[in-house]
């Protein structure tokens, strides 16, 4: 048995998200599927990194499997590629692992980024891959606000109803506003995230790019610690599941 | 009777290419469709800064247009972008010009880039929109090599054979090759180029950074001012027409 580690780059408009559910198509399962052929029709599991949800992409999931074959890492990462050929999900890279590795319980660190396409004009090219904001954004404004959300909180405002982690703490390593050309982006970066927690403070920090909020309404969302705080959440379109650090 | 100047941005894929032709969705025709309500039916003709290929992209086309009724700049870009929606064309801003201001013949260099892709894995979001080269490609020779096309020109061998321009002749302003992230971006300026000429560079260009070209051999291939010392046309997927300046 030879555990590989997978570097996933996708196109999540065509997925309703990452993890493998009946009657829709997911990240997982285009993998997953790919793989039968290799491993004489027997499914092998595909465990992530991180879930995302319908319409996010990835820049950098990462994803551990088993196969009991033996296979060089290039080969492999070309035989996944060809089975996924057709579909938006591109393998960058695969390594041989120890069988210790695991890319969910082993990942200290995920960086999220948000894209913002801040313009009048309707999009072209990115459709779906960027959030079109037509109203314009102080982005000096949404970053020095961005900063009261730093550290451990307890994240209930900016949390999906639905989110299944068992404790809404969690400890946000940064969060950086920056202007890059015509696009405004969020990055931020910690051991885990709750569900839906960047798309809800993406959707606050808008507020605060065009006044609505300043940085003592999103204290007090965030002290609110309840989800009626939160008056807009993000749309998954800009959001990219960047990378993942290893212990 | 009022000229506007229209600023454009479209992604190439879905159209046969900027100009109108009969059985095929263009670019011209789409925004021209848009402006009938505007224009109590009556066709009005979108004049182009320059024609672009089948899935050939623009961050920067420019268009005029004259129109007898009085509107706002601002409200006609409103209403030009509301006309298109559902393509993937947006109008960035819209000016009212002087009647001397032709969107075409008062151009006096107009700026392309060709976006690279350069890596193993197949793309994702970018189909369509960047060349995906598979080959390790040599950015530095390529943009060493690529000084020998810059000056006036017979560009004979990077000329489409139903190019409809009067010469062959061309000064090339200036051409960069740039590693941009893990792409390569191939900048390059003139008054104006031939009909695949900067896809007929990038092809070149292409063999010149996996070592099967020198300098020397693209010297030569200009030289020979004959189509058939051209070995690779790049494809349509990585061309934008980024910028045009006027007089």
């Amino acid at each position: 048995m030879q555990r590989f580690k997978l570097l996933i780059e996708y196109d999540g408009r065509p997925f309703s998200g990452w993890q493998r559910q009946k009657n829709a198509p997911s990240v997982q399962e285009t993998i997953e599927d790919a793989l039968l052929d290799l491993n004489k029709g027997e499914r092998v599991l595909v465990q992530g990194s991180g879930r995302t949800d319908a319409g996010v992409h990835a820049l950098g999931q990462v994803a551990h499997i088993d196969l009991e074959r033996k296979i060089e890492a290039d080969k492999l990462q070309g035989a996944i590629n060809h089975g996924i050929a057709g579909h938006p999900v591109s393998i960058l890279s695969v390594e041989a692992v120890d069988s210790n590795f695991h890319a969910r319980f082993s990942a200290v660190r995920r960086h999220y980024i948000y894209r913002i396409l801040n313009r009048r004009a309707p999009l072209t090219f990115n459709k779906g891959l960027v959030w079109g904001v037509k109203h314009p954004l102080d982005v000096e404004a949404m970053h020095d606000a961005a900063q009261v959300l730093v550290g451990e909180h307890d994240f209930t405002t900016f949390r999906h109803i639905h989110c299944q982690a068992e404790s809404p703490i969690k400890t946000l390593d940064y969060i950086r506003v920056q202007k890059v050309e015509d696009e405004i982006h969020i990055s931020a970066g910690a051991r885990s995230f709750l569900h839906h927690q960047i798309r809800s403070i993406t959707g606050s920090l808008k507020l605060v790019g065009t006044g609505k909020w300043t940085k003592t309404t999103l204290q007090d969302a965030l002290e609110a610690k309840d989800r009626a705080a939160l008056m807009l959440n993000a749309p998954p379109d800009g959001l990219y599941f960047k990378k993942v650090e290893f212990s």
